[in-house]
């Protein structure tokens, strides 16, 4: 557009010779050019700061998608064992009760102890361990499914017996741990 | 800085009001302030165009980075299993053994039967499947272990007997099947 303007500028005085003769004139279309110019130059600079602007918040927001992708990444593959850790527990819990059959040979128990094994190591290689019980109740890991009352051996709201194991993935709940409870 | 060529446009005719005597003079620094204010507004205009182009380059590149990281989130929740999974495939090995036992009681067998079902189960649900072994051999998806000679019931290339069992996750390979391969 600058191109233009000056192109224009000489037209005008290509075009209308007649304004060399009266210097006033000449200078007033100038002033107008030169008003116009800097309204001109105000818009352009506008732009660029409009333009800067747009690009420095989609820069910004580029930054935090890029954060947020990686804590994702990295929460998923944290976490990426859980849905089949949660289905592998019931095999877990066939194994206990077939290994407390009465009468097992020691063939047969030793087989259900390698595969409980290794299926536990498989478990625990991958971040899932077992929930303690041998502490106070902690409603966050435990389910009380009965009470018995509190006697000699057992304080209160201590564990006294455990239904059924419970598995944690790092810090997260798999299924908390059945037990009794003394109250 | 527009708004400063005004004022300076303005000082210097206050500073020199002897320049209003020569009407000359005032036009050519009209037309210098002319030229000058051009050459700004192309400079503007070329920041802003720099602008708006870095703008759009951000702006595409987000997109990309948006784009891969919902490919990889589909990856990674797709193939989420594989490492639990490839960890269990020894437990189930184990109890192919442990059930090719001979003398189990049926008590020890429906439990042992338990486990292995609730374990290809869990695979299941998660997206592993046995790999057929019933074709010919597929180098794929087949190690051959052995060979034995091509012989009326066996056809080349067609498998003759299965070591161990083969899996894969999807259509990705968790590990092949071992095998005996007619040639």
């Amino acid at each position: 557009m600058s191109e233009e303007n000056k192109e224009e500028i000489k037209n005008e005085a290509v075009e209308n010779p007649t304004e060399e003769v009266t210097e006033e004139l000449t200078e007033e279309a100038l002033e107008d050019i030169v008003e116009e110019e800097i309204s001109e130059l105000d818009q352009a600079r506008a732009d660029a700061e409009e333009w800067e602007n747009k690009f420095l918040r989609a820069n910004a927001e580029m930054q935090n998608i890029q954060r947020r992708s990686n804590e994702e990444r990295l929460n998923l593959v944290k976490y990426r064992s859980q849905d089949l850790a949660k289905k592998v527990l019931p095999s877990l819990d066939n194994l206990e009760r077939a290994l407390a059959v009465e009468g097992l040979t020691d063939d047969v128990k030793r087989g259900l102890e390698m595969v409980q094994e290794s299926l536990l190591n498989a478990l625990k290689e991958e971040g899932v361990t077992e929930i303690a019980t041998d502490g106070p109740f902690d409603p966050q890991l435990h389910q009380a499914v009965q009470t018995v009352p509190v006697d000699e051996e057992h304080e209160a709201d201590h564990i006294v017996q455990v239904f059924q194991k419970g598995y944690q993935l790092h810090e997260r709940l798999l299924r908390p741990a059945m037990v009794v409870v003394a109250q």
